[in-house]
């Protein structure tokens, strides 16, 4: 018998891929203009100049044998050196190259960190709602995963929150700017986790890890800050990736930050290492670590998104939608407005809307919509989304 | 407390890397051309012009947001459909897109192969010699490893292989050309080997999967043919990478081939997408996915590793050295003079030669020489293999 879990999970389709398959079909048969799909998390816009040019010039001036040999394990020394220096002049956080870790993305970057602080049977904490593949990352390197629900403003809610850190909490994973809500954790709210987070591992005489999955930071709007969490709660592991920010997600290039801060540092870097090894994600892309040195400063136009999410979030609440205002990120969340987010999606196919229910995320009676998407698609849409409103008036 | 299984596999330093960093003080003392160092398995050739080609059209001539993008988990239909039609093509081995799984590299391919088969409990045999990683991925998908001794040639010696299989076996590594042998399982062997396993299938009732990780089969020297295991036996899943065949170690691209005669095969391939999806593989780096597309016929010129083999083996074996003589990869294995392979690398070091005890690769008493290096540098150790025989006359 193979490993059922993973035939589970092998079989088991997920339901953004599903609602993506039925637009392919209606795409299909009603041509790809008609069809308003907002089901994907796709960068729309394009690796800014830079990362191109970093290419052409490392494939026409640097010998191949270098270019694309093996670094060492946890990544090319010059390369991690980049990075942290830029940690230290961005967030003013001490950071050197023996605190970075080079990874293949953002889902390695958690899996490395989860399999590195996990014990079978410890429990890891998400706040909901929540990227769905938390719970497989979790529970594959055998930890239990605990959803903590959140305020009706979509924040942490630490009155509940406080209740579900047991003894057994070996981390917590934050992800803010947030998949799907578009929510940022202010600060705030920030401290006050922290605050929550410290008490606990005084009261339990345990230490509680702070995993920031931070794919989006670069992606806010506004003047929306996000707190770098390193700077607010000592035990913090970084899951960083290049994927939103250079708009390179295929290319697999990330890394993790260990805070210099985190007890016993030296040994958590290690266990990084450690399982860094037995997933088998030693050594990142090698030219795609080298492209990060180059674009260290270099960000995809992020403008698109910024004017997408202001037509759209502008024309819902016009609407009547309930939405939660998006500050980061690509999605915006909105409530359903009947109980079932599954049966309001289904009614929204009626004007070839493709939005995903809340549900697979921990945020039952809410949508996701996914606005990384051309603005005419966003623009071509909104009588679509008018009438289906009035449908509940 | 956080994994002490991680933790010890990252304190842990390999003897190659600590090799390795001997060989840095080393240089830095004498200077580069005075130390000869055998220790490493970094192909020292250039990718093929084809590929430095491919990804500057790609680069000059495709829509970034689509180079650069998610593809789907398993690889890009295109890419995976190109690969199936090569293997038709060179192994006359039915194959499809839907057979292929595409991974980043060697070890991403043999830590998803195993997370797919195995359950806890369960064991997974190799042939000595063997790469040393294989213990990590398999227990770390929660095998016990079960090590097969050689045949003094080397070879796997089946009476031995016969005692050593139980209904606990999930599944066998062969790795042919071998690392760190440089042998290539004959075809007799290979045909008893097999015979072998579906003998203890019907025995015991269970299905045995036969892992074949060959990221060397295209470096093979004299008229030496490796067998396509697809075509001996069943239950196969072929583990490939092109780190060798394109020198492209640092890139990270390879595949999985899960044969269509496996039983199950739906099963088994969703179970293979499972455990990529478990460990954080999904989505194999884009743009050299479409580079294989573009350079699935490419091959590195191999001429300077059989150039240096031929040097090599040829210079040891008039000094009296005993040699497994290598038919591919580029490793060459010597029986060490003394019991203590150790205690030999030791001395080696007096005359500045770099090498490797087959101890943790478990061939006790043997000896690996990477011979992917310059000409000049085995042609300038000779006289230090030389001496070093004379030592123990």
């Amino acid at each position: 018998m193979i490993s059922q879990t993973m035939l589970g999970l092998g079989k088991k389709s997920s339901v953004i891929r599903e609602i993506f398959e039925y637009g392919n079909r209606r795409r299909a048969e009603i041509g790809a203009e008609n069809v308003y799909d907002f089901s994907l998390g796709n960068p729309s816009i394009p690796a800014p100049k830079q990362v191109t040019e970093a290419m052409l010039s490392l494939l026409e001036n640097t010998d191949p044998v270098s270019l694309h040999g093996y670094t060492s394990g946890p990544g090319a020394l010059s390369v991690r050196s980049t990075i942290a220096d830029s940690i230290v002049k961005r967030f003013g956080c001490a950071a050197t190259a023996a605190d970075i870790y080079m990874t293949c993305g953002a889902a390695a970057s958690l899996t490395v960190s989860l399999n590195a602080l996990v014990n079978t049977g410890d429990e890891v904490v998400v706040l909901a709602p929540f990227f769905p593949e938390y719970r497989v990352f979790a529970e594959n390197a055998g930890a239990t995963l605990v959803v903590s629900p959140p305020r009706d403003d979509m924040g942490p809610d630490l009155a509940v929150l406080d209740k579900l850190i047991t003894p057994k909490t070996k981390a917590i994973i934050v992800n803010s700017p947030n998949n799907p809500t578009g929510a940022v954790i202010e600060e705030a709210d920030m401290v006050a986790l922290c605050d929550l987070l410290r008490l606990k591992q005084t009261e339990y005489g345990t230490d509680i890890y702070l995993i920031a999955d931070e794919p989006y930071r670069e992606l806010v709007y506004g003047d929306t800050e996000v707190p770098y969490i390193p700077n607010y709660y000592d035990n913090t592991l970084v899951c960083y990736s290049y994927s939103k920010s250079l708009s390179l997600p295929g290319e697999r290039i990330g890394y993790i930050f260990v805070s210099q801060k985190v007890k016993d540092h030296t040994d958590v870097f290690a266990a990084v290492c450690g399982a860094g090894r037995a997933l088998g994600f030693v050594c990142a892309p090698s030219m795609m670590q080298l492209v990060i040195e180059k674009c260290i400063d270099a960000k995809a136009d992020i403008a698109a998104y910024e004017k997408n999410r202001n037509l759209l979030y502008d024309a819902l609440v016009e609407y009547g939608y309930e939405v939660i205002e998006p500050k980061g990120a690509f999605y915006l969340f909105l409530k359903s407005p009947e109980a079932d987010a599954g049966a309001f999606c289904e009614k929204a196919k009626k004007y070839e809307l493709l939005l995903v229910p809340g549900d697979s995320f921990g945020g039952p009676g809410y949508v996701r919509v996914s606005y990384c998407v051309a603005e005419s698609t966003i623009r071509n849409s909104l009588p679509s989304f008018e009438k289906l409103i009035k449908e509940y008036k």
